[in-house]
């Protein structure tokens, strides 16, 4: 089963790029599942509206993670229920809307994707350690499983990875908006990516308007963030993974932007 | 002007793969200055010693730049003044010891290096975007200038390449000992890379022995950490810059582990 | 010189609070001077108005000291560098607008009050340590010196207090809007407490409401907090002052609330 | 039934302290119980060490609280499952060694102790808040029930304490070694103080050595914490609860020090 991930897609230009992108990447890969993550998506950067879920659906994505945005967009509460293809981290505390688990069935098999969040500099959520042994446990015929890892420092990605090396098909890493470059796959077998990176405006910080970014550091006084302009980047990651053992047999990265174009 | 940069040394470990890798890499790549990030070199990975500031010297290392750890070895504050080229980051508070900016004089021109560091979730240091203003006007008769930004957050690194592109030749960010894969040259011709990552134990949570850290993740209770043992990886940048302009010509990324095995 | 420094006012339930008792205090404590926190005085308690900060001078405030919340109101942008005695932290980088020290010219002499904050866990400011030298070596002529110090821990306030003791005549806390029963004159005269508490909401959690603030812990999930309801209570601090010297001669705690009314 | 809870031990200045004092304390006094909160009880004032905790448990303490200093001597983990009335934070995850809930036989009836600590600026540990509901849930014919609630934030502390109001008879807060001035009994009857403050040297930050602290402030480097010289502090408050209901009928602070002496 080949799965192809794209990282924090941001505002109208990662929307955009995608949309751009994504008839190209699956003409020349082929993938079973597309995951994206999207709580960036809204116009602002800060999370994901009802009608952009739907558009991305519409073009083809099968699954759309979250993250610690997840609840930027109010609106959100009202439709996050209704839409078992909205993954919220998992380790929220019981009770929060949302799934947080989504089994994809696709021609190949089922895709299980799991959506967790780190608590290093980032909020105060349950243990994703022991929450991903909870949802393993409780998942029955496993075939492949992705983990979205949204986290801020790559000791508690790495050690994640570890954690679950052998339990999972990959643990993709999401929310620093800069793809990393330690694709490997571990020695059980999970595919590991400390970051994937983003989807959206190149000539940025994090797909913000850099002045305003560095306005903000120069002189520690409110800002108002703000997607750039301007060209685009995406981020990507491209994962073959053996339907029957769920273990990953390929990894590989994809970026695209002015220094790195696409060649079909 | 050719210079290659290598990221935080771990313990024996970041050692011995660095003076296995040094001779292969001088031969094939030729650089003019090789550059490393020691600050994790001493043999627990915290610290560096004088006696293995010397061996890295004595291997042909041109300059070592440091960090957050600089000053774990009690023995760094006996010899930091009396070697230049140990650049420790530069916004710590006036009178901190030792050198943090170096002239390094190669036959090809004079390359200076500058280490900073981040204060996202780090400690309370003077501002980096002014301190490295100072610098920059303080330095006369500029040529090549690399920059080592020792820092957490990809928000912080961006923002301080955008700052300086133009001023410096290159930014190349430590501290997550991730290596990163989103090399570029900004418009005006400074380099950038947000991590050159870190050489050292492969199997291993950011160099250190991963059941240790994962127990800690588990327990929240204290341990003790220890470089980890195994095979390892290397992960440096090699930097082109016009000595007239300063102005970056080329970066492209090394990475060298049982994934991606190293070809002469 | 007798200084009343009355702490964080919280919305309408603050600034009615404070109206209600500052004839009252003013009768029984014949102060020279009223300062009071405003940085939570709008309704929302976000930030301060031009219209609010009117109010607190008609009714005899003569200085309002600020904080971390300095800049939550927009308008602040519009009118703080007409307002002298709107007094901002003063570790903000150079270029800040609005005034960080004034000097208030009373029938007694002259009381400086001088706004800094705390870095640890709060914004990367200037280093307040040093700042406070800055600010210390350009007051010519000295006589009482009140210094607000907005800041999160417990440590950092004690420190900066013996850092300047004997040089400035108080160091009064804020920000975490309860008030600390450690008052003291510290050995060279500088009077002490960590921190003044608030004035507003009583039944609530640090102002607001409380069952907004237990969702937040409970589900981490965003919510919108709102200035409490209900009974209300005040904290301040009434300092004396040698006029000649500088030297405090005496603190004293004052809360009101319906566990410790007021009796006049 | 009356509670005698003294605030953070520091090394052998508060050990000293609370030597002279409780014997006095006692027959003021006439506690049912005193609690100490004995995390910085060894001479560096980091953790506690099986001797200290004898001493303090042969002067007639009933129950030692911990927080997040509990396992800073390696010694404790051979010896805290020997002692249940070693009491340490419960929202650890589960399977840390030692007991986090006492029941103390007393003559005047049960009395049970619970040790809890905060996450906001601390650790990752579980979520206070349900662990306290989980607690509660377990004990069995309640009676007087304290809570040492080890926290940083004036909000967390807050929190908790309207979030048990009517269900524990007091909240204590530990952790910043400042006693605050706003004990009160809540509306269902659970008396809360946000900290109750240190025991141990007076003239020193946090009780550590104030010229150490201040020079880590000022340059930001490595330093070595010791514990202060000098004379000294007891901070402690008193309770009375109602043995029947477990609700809180008084709250009375305590504070020892040159500036407020004790006199019988
Ligand atoms: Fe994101
Ligand atoms: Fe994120
Ligand atoms: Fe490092
Ligand atoms: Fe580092
Ligand atoms: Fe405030
Ligand atoms: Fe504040
Ligand atoms: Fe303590
Ligand atoms: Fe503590």
């Amino acid at each position: 089963m080949r799965v192809l991930m794209i990282g924090d897609i941001v505002g109208e230009s990662g929307r955009t790029t995608l949309s751009t992108y994504l008839p190209r990447l699956k003409r020349t890969y082929q993938p079973d599942a597309i995951i994206v993550n999207g709580e960036n998506a809204a116009d602002d950067g800060r999370g994901i509206t009802r009608g952009i879920a739907r558009e991305f659906f519409g073009a083809g994505v099968d699954g759309i993670t979250l993250g610690n945005h997840t609840w930027d967009k109010r609106e959100i509460f009202d439709f996050i229920d209704d839409e078992p293809r909205l993954i919220r981290p998992a380790n929220y505390p019981e009770g929060a809307p949302g799934a947080s688990v989504v089994r994809l069935t696709l021609s190949q098999g089922t895709l299980t994707v799991i959506s967790l969040m780190g608590r290093t500099f980032m909020n105060n959520l349950d243990c994703p350690f022991r929450k991903v042994d909870e949802l393993l446990t409780s998942i029955k015929g496993k075939g492949p499983i992705l983990v979205d890892f949204h986290a801020e420092t790559t000791s508690e990605k790495q050690a994640l990875a570890w954690y679950v090396d052998g339990r999972v098909s990959a643990v993709i890493g999401t929310h620093t908006h800069v793809q990393t470059g330690d694709e490997r796959i571990l020695p059980n077998g999970t595919a590991f990516l400390s970051d994937v990176g983003m989807t959206g405006p190149y000539d940025s910080i994090l797909g913000m308007e850099k002045e305003v970014v560095l306005k903000r550091f120069l002189t520690q006084l409110p800002v108002r963030f703000e997607v750039a302009r301007g060209r685009s980047q995406l981020n990507g990651v491209l994962l073959d993974i053996n339907v029957t053992s769920g273990i990953a047999q390929g990894i590989k990265r994809i970026r695209i932007d002015d220094d790195q174009p696409w060649f079909e």
